[in-house]
C-alpha cells in the first residue's frame, strides 16, 4: 500500500500514542498514562490549539484544549479519552500490545493498526485531531473548536462530572462529537442515536449467622442460595419482560418510523448465533434481536457466589448469598428511580426469614438525540458525502454514561459519530483499527464541520 | 479442670490425630490423608487388634483391623472415617483448624476440644477405640470386634463400596457400630434409628462461547446465570415441597407411634433460631421442624458460581454458571431413581438457548432400623445405664451413605451411637467436641459390649 507522505506522517504520530501503555486500571502505569497525557497537550498545540492545559485529579489527568476564533461563532467540543483497557490477556496477543503494527485482514484490506487502544480510543480520537489541523492549515476552520480528553473512561469517568461543574463556562459549547462507537460496515456507516443507562447493584442474601450442614438442617432453615435464586427468578416474567412493578413506566415508546430505521440493520441469526456460539437466541416476546440490544430494557445477572465451589461436593447451607446484577436503561428510565424500584422490590419479595440488602453502585441515564437536531444532521450529510451511502440510524446498547452528564450538566447534545467496527476487537487482544476508517474518518469530520458551519449560519 | 493421667492420654492421642490435615476433597493433602490412615493403623495396633491392613484404593486409603478371640463368638464391626471437611472460611475461626485446643463454653462447662474432625469424627471414632483397648486391658472383651476405618466418607465412600463386595468374608459381622450422629443433649441422650440418603449433582448451564458484553448483547440472548436460577427456583414450589414429578412417589409415611416418639425431641423454636442465628425458620408446610430435618427429604443448593465475583462491578454475561445441589432423601426413596429424576426434570425445564449438563457425584439411600434389634436393645440399655436415663429414638436428618451399603453387602444392621451435640457446628468453623461426650461415649460403648453379650447368650 503507498501512503501519501502526509497520511504516513499521521500514521507514525498514532503509532507514537499507541505506544504509550496508558492502561488505567493498573495503579503501575500511572506514570505511563500521565506521560499520555502530556503527549495529548503537546499534539493539541501542534495541531492549532491556543489554550491548552492538563488538570490534576484525584485520578487520571483531564486535558482540555481550544481554538476560539470568534466568540460569537459556535463551539463543537470533542470529547475523546487517552487511556486504554488492560491488555490481558496477554498471551492472546499474536503482536505486542504497545507495538502497534499494520496487518492486512479479510475486513481490512488496505491493512489496520494492531494495539490496545487503537480503535477505543486513540485512533478515534486522532481521526478528530487531524480533522482540525487540516482545517486550521488550510484556514477553512468555521467555528470555535475544543478537546475534552479524559485519562479515566475505561474506569468509570469518576472526575470528569465533578471537573464539568467546576468548569461550565469555560467547557460551554453548542455541540459535542464524540468518536467512540461503532458503523455497521466499511460500505454501510451509521450513527449511534441513543445510548442505553446502566444501573449495578449487589444483593446479599443472609440466612444464618454460620454455616450450616445440610443433613441436620436441611428442609427446616432458609437456604440463601436457594432464596436469592427465587428472587432472582422472579425478576422476569414468562414473557421475559422485568418484572419490577412500574420498570416500564418512563420508558418511551419508539415510534414506527424510528423503528423501520433501527431494523434496517440487517441481522442474519444464524451468524449472530455462530458469532458468539449460542444454541439460540433469548429476549423480550414481540422484539428483534436488534431492538431487544437497543431500544429495549435490560435486566442481567453478571456474577454470583455463596457456599462451596470448589471440586468436589460440600454439604453446606451457607450462611449467606450474593448476586451483582445490572440493569440497561433506555429513555426516558431514570436510574436513581429505577434503582430504588429494583432494592424496594427485591427486600419486600424476601421472605420473612432472610435478611436482604442492597448495595446500589453507580449509574447513568440513557441518552437520544434527535434525528432534527442541527449536530446530528451535519453528521448525517457528512457521512453521506464521505461515504457515498446515507448512513443508518442505530441504537446502542451500551453505555456512555458521561454522554448524559454532558447533557445534564453543560446542556449540550454529543453527536455520536463512531467509525470503529465491531470487529475491531475493542478490549480483547488484538484491538485494532482499519486506516480506510482512520482516512475516512478524518475526510467525515472534516464534513461535518462544513455541513455545521452552513446548518448554522443564519 | 483436673483429669486423670489416663484421660489426659486420650486427649493428647485425640489432638494428635485431629493435628494431621486429613481433607480428603482436596487433592493437596492427600499426603495428610494418607497419613492420617497410617496414624490410625498404629494406633489400633497399639489398641489391641491382631491384625489391622492399610488397604490403598484408587482414592484414599481404607484401614481395616481386628482382634478375632473366638470365631464362634459374634462380631462386632466398628465404622468409622479419619478424613474430614474443608475447614473454609478459615476467616470465621476463632483458632487455627488444625491445631486443636480446649475451651469451655456454655454448653461445654467442662471443655471442649476445638478443631475440624473434633466431633466428626476423629472425636466419636477415638471413642471405640478408647472403649475397645478398656476392654482388651481389663480382660472383659466378650466378643469379636473389627475396625472398618476410611478415608473418603466427607466426599462420597467412593471406593467403600467395591471394599466391602471384595472383602465381603473378612468383613462378616453380627452388628456395626457407628458413632457419627448427635444425641439430643448431654442430659438427655438419644440414638438415631433412621438416616436420610443422599444424592449430589453439580449443574451447568453454557450460553455462549466466550463471556460476553452486557450493554452490546444484554436482553438479547441467553444469561446461564438467570437461567440457572430461575431453574433452582422451580425445584420448591409454594409449599415448599420438591417440585419434581415423582419425587415423593416411594415415600413411605411415617406412623402415628414413631411420629409421635420423633416429636418427644423438645424443639424450642426461638431457641433453634437464635442457636444458628436465623430470622424465622422455613420449610414444608404442615410438618414440623423436628420432621423437616429428619423424616420429609429436603433439596438444598450447596454452592453457585459465575461471572464475576470480586470487588466492584464488571458489566458482564458469563458464558456458563454452575450449581451444586444436593437431596436428602427418606424411607424408601432410591438415590439412583431420584438422580435420574432430577436430572431429566433439569434437562426438560431448559430452554433450548442453553446447554446443560448434570454431573451425578455421589448417592447414598436412607437407612432404618428396628427398635426390636439386639443391637439396638443393647445399645438403649447402654445409654440408659451411663446417661441415667433413658434414651429417645430419633431420625437423623444426615446421611451415612455407605450404611445402607453395609446392609446391603454385608446383610449387618448398623446401631448409630452418636455422641455429639448439633451444635458442635461439624463441617462449620470452630468445630469443638465436648470432653463430657467423649468420656461418656467410652463409658456408653463399654456398657454396649457388656448388654450386646447378655443379649446374644443363649
Amino acid at each position: 500500500m503507498i501512503l501519501s507522505k502526509t497520511k504516513q506522517r499521521y500514521i507514525e504520530q498514532l503509532k507514537e500514542f499507541l505506544s504509550i501503555p496508558s492502561i488505567s486500571a493498573d495503579s503501575r502505569f500511572s506514570k505511563e498514562v500521565e506521560r499520555a497525557a502530556h503527549w495529548v497537550k503537546k499534539t493539541l498545540i501542534d495541531s492549532g490549539c491556543t489554550q491548552v492545559k492538563v488538570y490534576p485529579t484525584e485520578g487520571h489527568p483531564i486535558v482540555f484544549g481550544s481554538r476560539i476564533i470568534d466568540p460569537k461563532l459556535p463551539t463543537v467540543m470533542v470529547y475523546g479519552h487517552y487511556d486504554v483497557q488492560p491488555p490481558d490477556p496477554l498471551d492472546q496477543w499474536e503482536t505486542e500490545p504497545f507495538k502497534p503494527i499494520i496487518k492486512k485482514t479479510k475486513i481490512h484490506p488496505q491493512g489496520a493498526l494492531f494495539a490496545r487502544g487503537a480503535c477505543d480510543d486513540k485512533g478515534q480520537l486522532m481521526i478528530h485531531v487531524k480533522a482540525f489541523e487540516e482545517l486550521v492549515n488550510q484556514d477553512n476552520l468555521n467555528c470555535n473548536v475544543s478537546f475534552l480528553i479524559e485519562g479515566e473512561e475505561e474506569v468509570g469517568s469518576n472526575h470528569l462530572e465533578q471537573f464539568l461543574k467546576e468548569y461550565k463556562q469555560e467547557l460551554a459549547s453548542d455541540v459535542v462529537l464524540i468518536s467512540d462507537t461503532a458503523i455497521i460496515s466499511n460500505s454501510q456507516p451509521s450513527i449511534t442515536s441513543g445510548l442505553r443507562g446502566l444501573c449495578y447493584f449487589e444483593v446479599k442474601v443472609k440466612g444464618s449467622s454460620i454455616d450450616l450442614h445440610s443433613g441436620v438442617y436441611g428442609g427446616a432453615v432458609p437456604n440463601p442460595l436457594t432464596v436469592l435464586c427465587e428472587l432472582m427468578a422472579k425478576l422476569h416474567d414468562r414473557n421475559r419482560k422485568i418484572n419490577i412493578p412500574g420498570f416500564y413506566d418512563d420508558v418511551i415508546l419508539i415510534d414506527e418510523e424510528s423503528k423501520a430505521e433501527i431494523n434496517k440493520e440487517i441481522l442474519d441469526l444464524q451468524e449472530f448465533k455462530d458469532s458468539i456460539g449460542i444454541k439460540n437466541i433469548m429476549g423480550e416476546k414481540d422484539y428483534t434481536t436488534v431492538e431487544r440490544k437497543s431500544i429495549r430494557p435490560a435486566l442481567d445477572i453478571n456474577g454470583i457466589y455463596g457456599g462451596y465451589t470448589l471440586e468436589g461436593t460440600k454439604t453446606v447451607i451457607p450462611s449467606e448469598a450474593t448476586a451483582k446484577v445490572s440493569m440497561r436503561l433506555v429513555p426516558n428510565q431514570n436510574w436513581k428511580k429505577i434503582s430504588s424500584l429494583f432494592s424496594n422490590h427485591i427486600k419486600k419479595l424476601a421472605p420473612d426469614s432472610v435478611s436482604v440488602s442492597v448495595k446500589i453502585f453507580q449509574g447513568g441515564n440513557p441518552y437520544l438525540v434527535s434525528k432534527e437536531h442541527i449536530g446530528f444532521k451535519a453528521a448525517h450529510s457528512a457521512y453521506s458525502d464521505s461515504f457515498g451511502i446515507s448512513p443508518i440510524t442505530t441504537r446502542g446498547g451500551g453505555s456512555i454514561p458521561i454522554v448524559s452528564n454532558i447533557e445534564e450538566i453543560l446542556g449540550a447534545k454529543s453527536i455520536l459519530m463512531g467509525f470503529g467496527l465491531d470487529s475491531d476487537a475493542i478490549h480483547s487482544p488484538n484491538e485494532h483499527f482499519g486506516l480506510f476508517n482512520f482516512f475516512k474518518g478524518i475526510e467525515t469530520v472534516k464534513q461535518f464541520y462544513s455541513h455545521y458551519a452552513q446548518l448554522t449560519t443564519p
